[in-house]
């Protein structure tokens, strides 16, 4: 089978780019002393994580624990999770997983940590635990040094639970003042923070400049996208993953319809909404479910109704979560196809 | 089962509600001899589109052969794609899925109809087609009245198709004008439109002021969600498709993180991104994939940890298009839990 003979709209990834892709952050990560925990949102394929993991890796990170469960089903024994996992159900649930693997798990509030407690009494195990600390995108994280003291002197009370350090979203350089004003008011606390786990494929390359970080945990630098080379976090050979579609319209001289919109690409990110390889000039300026509206006016061929294009989408991660199957290509041959086991668990 | 007992985030349907929406757009077309074709791109539920019929919907629309696929092997035998269908691949599943269930195809370029041809030749029984007219979104359809008489020409003559008429969307009685344009032309060509198939939720009432429609196509009425509110298509009351979030944390008095984000919501609609039931005041402002960042600042009383909200989408059809299943509640009991069997379907 090859890249030709693929149905649109069809998720592929280049292997030769992706492995070069884990490669080279492995590579800095080693150089630098950092352990690198690939964070599977990015392609949610037990595969593809198995692959970073025989290339150096350590660990892995899990957003949800049903994503969790499928890793540690497929292979995995040291799975962090840094969400609060909070009621009943999931904790539960958590119980049961501690039982399978070695989970770290992520807590900013005492609401959390008691149901962590309660989890870990019920699988009869002690629990790692580490402090979310608010980042720069302020979005959760315990808010400042001294909520992270009181909440790492319960988690270190609690007998069910092991108190292991700290983690941050996004580790950008500009975050290290605020990381250390946690650090040292834990450490002046005899609370000191083992594990210091940064993130962020914009911060990955910038890790030592944050000597402190023991860890990151990195998602979208296995495949990259439009969003990362337009950050200039990468180049556009760098990017694995692309959807290869069809164009299906061409209503007017200057407008193509291509066969991937918002369910095959996600609304994720801004304009234009990817980018179209063999097109450079053509821009997707709007998408419904089923359409991908394109701008061809700038180009000076234009793609026909049944020509198929290349495009690289502006959030590979969302894109994971929407695509069942993914097809590596190696050249034009397609040499696996991989189930997107992990696709889809809101929960 | 009940409510409470499930865990977040969940995507739950109010029975009592969807069965009102499904009833009152049945009786509003019934009442002006209206087809009510439901599309099932908004629930992708073969079960909730048995029950549009059985409330005396004729027919179905699917917008991807794949979801074609699902429900003529789910008992639907008058299905209607109202998109073109092109390449090789989906042309020979569009040959073997004719052989299931009576199928009508759009068009709106001759290379869509050569291809047609060509299926209905493999499946050795003739296909209707139908001409895609351009509506006032500016998408997919044929541009002018001269291109739909070419095409419903050469529709007409082809020995294995049946030109039937046309379809456009959406249809508001704004676009009446340029409907009857595309009508009149194909009249005095001696090609009248049997078939002129509208859509739209928003235009759906407003049908019976386009009297040349025969039939409507129209999705997100079984659910409705917080765009169609916003549009004062719909009120709170009507909205049927919720989904249940925990608040997993409340890093600052002003701020809660609720464990529904893009992965669970989309990223589809504008700001805020859905509206909490619970706190009509909070704000959903922004969303990463797990997280969904709420402004509860003008909150009297503000959601602690722990605690479960009710939330209603922006977008109800890619919110189904993100989950595995549905609850069906009737009251606070789980009466059903559906497969969303035709999730995904990107082909």
């Amino acid at each position: 089978m090859r890249r030709d003979d693929l149905d649109t709209p069809a998720l592929v990834v280049d292997l030769d780019v992706m492995e070069d892709n884990i490669r080279r952050l492995q590579s800095y990560c080693d150089e630098h002393g950092i352990r690198l925990r690939p964070h599977i949102k990015t392609h949610k394929v037990p595969a593809i994580a198995h692959m970073q993991i025989r290339a150096g890796a350590r660990g892995i990170a899990c957003q949800k624990l049903g994503e969790a469960e499928v890793f540690a089903a497929t292979g995995f024994d040291d799975i962090q999770i840094p969400y609060n996992i909070v009621g009943r159900p999931k904790l539960e649930r958590l119980a049961r997983l501690m039982r399978q693997c070695h989970l770290t798990v992520a807590a900013d509030s005492l609401m959390t940590v008691r149901g962590l407690a309660w989890a870990a009494a019920q699988a009869g195990q002690p629990l790692d635990v580490i402090i979310e600390l608010e980042g720069d995108i302020e979005r959760a994280g315990v808010h400042t040094p001294e909520e992270a003291v009181t909440l790492a002197r319960a988690i270190d009370e609690a007998p069910e639970l092991r108190y292991r350090g700290v983690m941050i979203y996004p580790s950008n350089p500009e975050s290290r003042p605020r990381l250390r004003a946690f650090l040292d008011a834990l450490a002046a606390a005899g609370l000191p923070a083992e594990i210091v786990s940064g993130g962020g494929t914009g911060a990955a390359y910038h890790s030592h400049e944050i000597p402190e970080l023991t860890e990151i945990r990195v998602g979208t630098y296995v495949y990259n996208d439009w969003s990362t080379v337009k950050h200039g976090w990468c180049t556009l050979e760098q990017c694995a993953q692309k959807v290869i579609c069809t164009v299906v319209s061409r209503p007017t001289p200057d407008r193509a319809i291509i066969d991937g919109g918002s369910k095959t690409f996600s609304s994720d990110g801004g304009l234009p909404m990817g980018h179209i390889i063999e097109y450079p000039e053509a821009a997707i300026y709007r998408m419904n479910e089923e359409h991908g509206y394109v701008d061809i006016s700038r180009c000076a061929r234009k793609p026909e109704v049944g020509e198929r294009v290349t495009v690289i989408p502006n959030h590979a991660c969302a894109v994971s979560n929407l695509h069942d199957v993914i097809y590596g290509l190696r050249g034009d041959r397609v040499e696996v196809i991989w189930p997107i086991l992990a696709r889809g668990k809101v929960q």
